[in-house]
């Protein structure tokens, strides 16, 4: 998408061919950087150190770390230890073992001379195929907002509510819940988002708001806790999300808070969609809310607030009552049942062991009821 | 109630017998600063700059703040400028004229020898039946909170989620919602309070979790998205919130994000209970989406948060990103048909016109069902 004007991905290939480029998102909202990482060292700080987020780009930036790894040594020595140095960064990010196992598939029957190109080459093409998941999410999911543009007055935007990061720089282009977003809003559709802050690490206030600005797209940034009121007045006119893990009868799990949004949606018959590509639903579990556990993260991300203050330097504020214990769930699950459609890379369908089979049939099999 | 084992209300005269300390609220959570007020101007300054805060205590500085003016002045026309002066401090607060309603109407017929004396008993009444008031409250809201704990394996606390701040330090002790837990707790039942953090204001993680860590009652301050999820995995026993306004069918206004709680409560067969002193009942409103205006406060208060940094001092960081618009509305309303019960000073009871009737015959006549 676009940053005043200009086309990014979140990481490309430098100028010189072989090094590769990230934002680094650590400084964002504030600041625009980006950093060119020339080894699986430099690949795996960016990782470990969140230069990069979002489960797609920290998959796509370990695919680069292992050609870059192949560059310099590629011996079948090398390529295990980038494996491992890499593998070791994010322990739960599902997306980043599968692209570490792609990158193995891949290199370890070649000869040491090939693997340098072949890394580059299938890392590359973890990206493009990225994309072109995201970009079918978005187009799956367009006619929902040309839909809800047809029901509006002349003139007036469709509100759309979504909460945390699902945009664009959590992946390599796109997005997941903001690929149809960024269509309509191409396609000359009036949109207009409703960004849920989205505390504890409020990636809504921070990210989303910086990368729909960054894009041109119509934004209002709002509390979490206000988005019921807003739906009580009419105010939404769907809500979209993204999920980190979808169970094969559709519970989503996701940014905590995300529930909330949900329950409030069906008592206002606001539609809440979920977006999401195929390789998150993890069709070995059924139940979300028995069978998805929930990471407890550190109590300072509750208890402190970051951001630049009026010097100009970024502080880290203190904003619980000294004393007082914290808890910090980061994920919750919203049930099925109140999940109006998932959005695939397929189409859209139910959210329902049903709906899940009808579209992916060829990896439904054998889920058992 | 308690600070570190000494007790304290909100305002109380000093040693000198004429002016009134009041905590300063503004330094709290990080400083336990008193502020002595001997001018009906400082009285006027401490409400505006909201060293005190709260519906209850607002009115009662206010009554004092008249007195105060009274011992300079007991002239008709400084009356008249008193009362002129203190009710332009909060514009919205209806406590406020209440309180300044009340002290006209004793002091005028008055001889201005007189005014002085009988402004501060009248000032002292007006706190004494504020602490009756709350203690009603939580007198009527502790059998539900002892048949919780009867309901709960023997050790194990019963858990009461609450939403900003009704505590005792928004009135003159007790407070609203917190009454029933502070007389629960001294009565040796076994609580634990989910402390909403309450944003953009953060009075829960701030005034909430201060007031009740230094009575001694256990508690764990939570982002505002966690609560659906601690309900959905039945660590949250039940909810009370306090009100800002309730309707004469039983909709409830309250801090922005109640609702949210209210569905989540619901969702999950959780009681649902609001504390409110009968004062703020609005027996002329039936419909409280329809007929409660809710205020669009400043949006400095979603963009930027303040607190102590590593340096000591006090600042404020920016949250959102630069460039984007943001929304605050303040309060929402949470329908009858989600409330489990009013715990009022006269009892506890549906909430609904039939059940306000209920309890205030004398209060509810004329209400159109």
């Amino acid at each position: 998408m676009k940053i005043n004007g200009q086309h990014y991905r979140t990481i490309w290939l430098a100028q010189d061919g072989w090094r590769v480029v990230v934002i680094d998102q650590t400084r964002l909202p504030f600041r625009f950087e980006t950093v060119a990482l020339g080894s699986a060292e430099q690949a795996a700080d960016a990782i470990r150190n969140m230069v990069v987020r979002g489960a797609p780009l920290i998959g796509a930036t370990a695919a680069y770390g292992v050609a870059l790894a192949m560059r310099s040594d590629a011996s079948g020595t090398a390529l295990e230890a980038a494996l491992a140095l890499l593998g070791a960064t994010r322990p739960t990010a599902v997306n980043l073992r599968w692209a570490l196992e792609r990158m193995r598939r891949v290199l370890v029957p070649l000869a040491p001379a090939a693997r340098a190109d072949a890394a580059y080459a299938e890392a590359t093409a973890i990206c493009d195929e990225d994309v072109a998941l995201c970009r079918s999410i978005g187009e799956h999911g367009l006619p929902l907002l040309r839909e809800a543009a047809a029901r509006k007055p002349a003139g007036q935007p469709v509100n759309i509510l979504t909460h945390c990061n699902a945009g664009w720089i959590a992946t390599v282009d796109w997005g997941t819940a903001l690929a149809p977003i960024y269509l309509a809003h191409d396609a000359g559709i009036p949109v207009h988002v409703w960004v849920d802050e989205t505390r504890p690490r409020n990636q809504g206030a921070a990210l989303t708001a910086y990368e729909l600005g960054a894009h041109g797209v119509p934004h209002t940034v709002i509390v979490d806790n206000a988005g019921g009121h807003l739906m009580q007045r009419g105010q939404v006119d769907l809500v979209i999300v993204g999920t980190d893990r979808t169970t094969a009868h559709g519970d989503v799990a996701n940014k905590i808070g995300t529930y909330l949004k949900a329950l409030a949606a069906d008592d206002n018959g606001v539609p809440f969609y979920v977006a999401l590509p195929s390789p998150t639903i993890d069709w070995t579990i059924r139940d979300g809310l028995a069978d998805i556990p929930i990471e407890e993260r550190a109590g300072r991300e509750v208890t402190h607030v970051a951001g630049p203050a009026e010097d100009g330097e970024i502080h880290a504020v203190r904003v619980v009552a000294p004393g007082s214990a914290v808890a910090n769930p980061a994920f919750d699950v919203t049930p099925a049942r109140l999940v109006t459609g998932l959005i695939t890379e397929r189409g859209v369908c139910a959210a329902s062991s049903e709906g899940l089979a009808g579209l992916f049939p060829d990896l439904a099999r054998g889920v058992a009821a």
